[in-house]
C-alpha cells in the first residue's frame, strides 16, 4: 500500500542554475488541514529517511496530534521517495544535479502553498538533515513560520561535520564497483563500508561503555549491531542517492542564497519564530557547542539540550523513550505558546 | 644513514600460539646506560609512527633528557621497521600472524633484559598505542618499572574505539584492489579513503570549528589538509601493516594475558608504578573519562588532563608547542618523584 503521496513540481530551476526535470516531493500527512488554513506542521526527513521513519513523533498523545494538527511530511530530495537519481528518467544516477537545503524547503514551501493552500506554518520541526530544513524554513520564511524545534541539527554543516562526511564518501567510494556512479550492481562493500564507518559517529562513546547496543537495542554482541544495524541501514540505499543526500548535506548553510548572502548571522537574527534548539550533550557530529552559538543569534530561541549519551540517535526513531519524550515534552511547551 | 638498530629475538611464540619467525625489535637509543643501569626511559611507538617520530618529545632541555636518561625507542611489530607483513620473509603479508600489546611488550623487555641487562625503567612512555603499551608494561612488570606517563591513550581499548577502527578498516578493505590482503600494487583508494576516515576523528571538532588546520597548521583550505596531512599520512604506509597494527591496537587489554586472566580491575590495580595518565579533554577515542576509570582503579596514580582542543592529536609530534609543554611538565615532575 502507498502511504505517500506526490507533489509534481514541474522543471525547477535549481539555486546553482541547473534544472531538475519533473521535480517531484513526495509527502505523507496526517490530521486535516483547519479552516483557517493555519494548523500546518511541515516536518521533513533526515538523511536516509523517509515519511515513514517520521512517524514516532506522531500520534494523538504526542505534541505532534494529528486531531489538532495538518502534519506534512515531505521526503528530502534524494531519499529515493522525492525526486533522485535512482528514480529520475531526465537525469538518472551520476547525472542528478546537486539539490541544496534551499532547493529542498522552497519545493516544500510551493508544496503548501500551492496543494495545500496553507496559511500559516504552526510549526517547522525536524531531526538533523530535519533539524537543517526547519532551521531553513525559519530563515526563509519568517513571517510565514511561527516556530521552529529543530534537534540534533544544525543551521550551517560544521566543518567537522563536514569532515566526517569526508570519510563516509570515501569509504563509498573506495569500492571500485561504483564507478563513479555508473554501477550496475550496487557497491555493496562500499555500503557496508559506509555503516561501520557511520556506527562510531550515530552513537557516542559512552552509549557503547554502557553497551545499550546490547542492554537496550537487544543485539547479542557488537559485529551483530555494526551488521545489524548499521550495515543493514546503508546497504537498502542507492549510492548514488546517498552521494546526492550527503551533497546537500555538506553544503547546508541557512544563509547561503540570495536573501542572505552567506550572512550566516544575519540568517539567524532572520529567524522570527519563536524557536526551541535540541541538540543532544553527546552528539558527535552536532555538537552543543554550535547550537548554542546558533542560539545566541537568534532572536527568539532557547536552547534545551538532550541530557542524554544516545550522541546524535537520542533523536532518532524514538529508539530511546526518555530522549522522545524530552523532545515530545519541548515541541509541546513550543506550541502552547 | 640508518638511524635505528634491530633486535632480533629469533623465533617468538606469540600469545596466541603461532610463531613469529625471525622477529625483530627495530629500535633507536638516546643517552648512554649509566652503571647501575637503571636510568632506562622505555618509549614506544604508535599506530603507524616510528621511532624518528617520537623524537620531539626528547631533547637536553626536556624531561626525557639524553643527558641523564638512557631512552630506548621500540618500534611496535607491524609498522614496517619491526617485524611486519611488509618486510617478513616467512610469513609476509596476509600470512603474518596475531602480535598483541603483551607480545610487543614482552618483546621489549627481552630487549631492555638480554640487549643492555637493564636492572630497572625508570618510566615507560608513550602516545596513544604507545600509552597502550606504557600501561602494559606497568601490569607485567610492576617490580621493574618505577613510573609511567601514558597520554592519549587507554589500558584497554573501549569498545566505541573499536568500532571507530571497524570503519577504518572496512573503508581500506572496501578498494577491491587490496585483494584480501594479496595486493599487488599498493590499494591507494582504500588507504586515502582510511586518511579521510581518520580526519574526522584525529582532531575534535572545536578544531575544526577554529580552523586551527589552517591557522596553526598553515594548510590553505580544508580540503588541502584532508589530502596533505591525513592522505598523505596513510597512502605512504603498506596496506597489511596498517592491518596488523590495527588489529593489535582492536585487541589491546593490559588484563588479557596468563597474569591477569582477563580481570581488568586487578590489573589495573597491580601497576605498582607511580602513574600520571593524561587524556586530553577532547579526545575522540581516548575519552578522558574512560582514563579517569583506569586512573580510580590503580594504586598510584594521578589524572592530569591536557586541556586542549587539539583532540587526540594534543599529543601527536608536537605538533602544538602548549600541549608539548604540559605533557613534558609533567613527565618532568613525576621523573622528580
Amino acid at each position: 500500500m502507498k502511504d505517500y503521496d506526490v507533489f509534481h513540481a514541474g522543471d525547477v530551476v535549481l539555486q546553482n542554475g541547473s534544472v531538475l526535470t519533473e521535480a517531484t516531493v513526495a509527502y505523507a500527512t496526517y490530521g486535516k488541514l483547519n479552516k483557517a488554513r493555519d494548523n500546518v506542521i511541515v516536518y521533513p526527513t533526515f538523511f536516509c529517511g523517509n515519511h515513514a521513519d517520521n512517524e514516532w513523533l506522531i500520534g494523538e498523545d504526542r505534541a505532534l496530534d494529528p486531531r489538532r494538527y495538518f502534519i506534512v511530511v515531505p521526503n528530502l530530495v534524494g531519499n529515493g521517495f522525492s525526486a533522485s537519481p535512482s528514480n529520475s528518467v531526465a537525469s538518472p544516477g551520476p547525472r542528478f544535479p546537486f539539490v541544496s537545503i534551499y532547493d529542498n524547503v522552497t519545493l516544500q514551501h510551493r508544496l503548501l502553498t500551492e496543494k495545500f493552500e496553507a496559511r500559516r506554518v504552526a510549526l517547522a520541526v525536524g531531526w538533523s538533515m530535519g533539524a537543517q530544513q526547519a532551521f531553513q524554513w525559519g530563515a526563509l520564511y519568517p513571517d510565514y513560520v511561527e516556530r521552529i524545534a529543530p534537534f540534533c541539527g544544525s543551521a550551517r554543516t560544521s566543518r567537522h561535520n563536514f569532515v566526517f562526511l569526508e570519510g563516509v564518501k570515501a569509504a563509498l567510494r573506495a569500492d571500485q564497483t561504483f564507478e563513479g556512479g555508473a554501477y550496475r550492481r550496487s557497491p555493496i562493500e562500499g555500503l557496508k563500508a559506509v555503516g561501520r564507518v557511520y556506527a562510531g559517529w550515530g552513537f557516542s562513546q559512552a552509549f557503547y561503555r554502557s553497551e545499550c547496543d546490547l542492554k537496550e537495542l537487544g543485539f547479542p554482541n557488537l559485529e551483530s549491531f555494526i551488521v545489524g544495524f548499521w550495515e543493514a541501514l546503508f546497504t537498502r540505499m542507492d549510492a548514488n542517492d546517498l552521494l546526492s543526500m550527503l551533497a546537500t548535506w555538506q553544503a547546508a548553510d541557512i544563509s547561503a542564497n540570495a536573501t542572505y548572502a552567506g550572512d550566516f548571522a544575519r540568517a539567524l537574527r532572520g529567524v522570527k519564530a519563536r524557536a526551541v534548539v535540541m541538540p543532544c550533550t553527546t552528539d558527535l557530529y552536532f555538537p552543543p557547542e554550535d547550537s548554542a552559538i546558533e542560539v545566541g543569534l537568534m532572536p527568539n530561541a532557547e536552547l534545551k539540550v538532550i541530557p542524554s549519551i544516545w550522541g546524535h540517535s537520542a533523536g532518532a526513531l524514538g529508539l530511546n523513550k526518555t530522549d522522545a519524550a524530552f523532545i515530545d515534552r519541548a515541541i509541546t511547551g513550543l506550541l502552547a505558546e
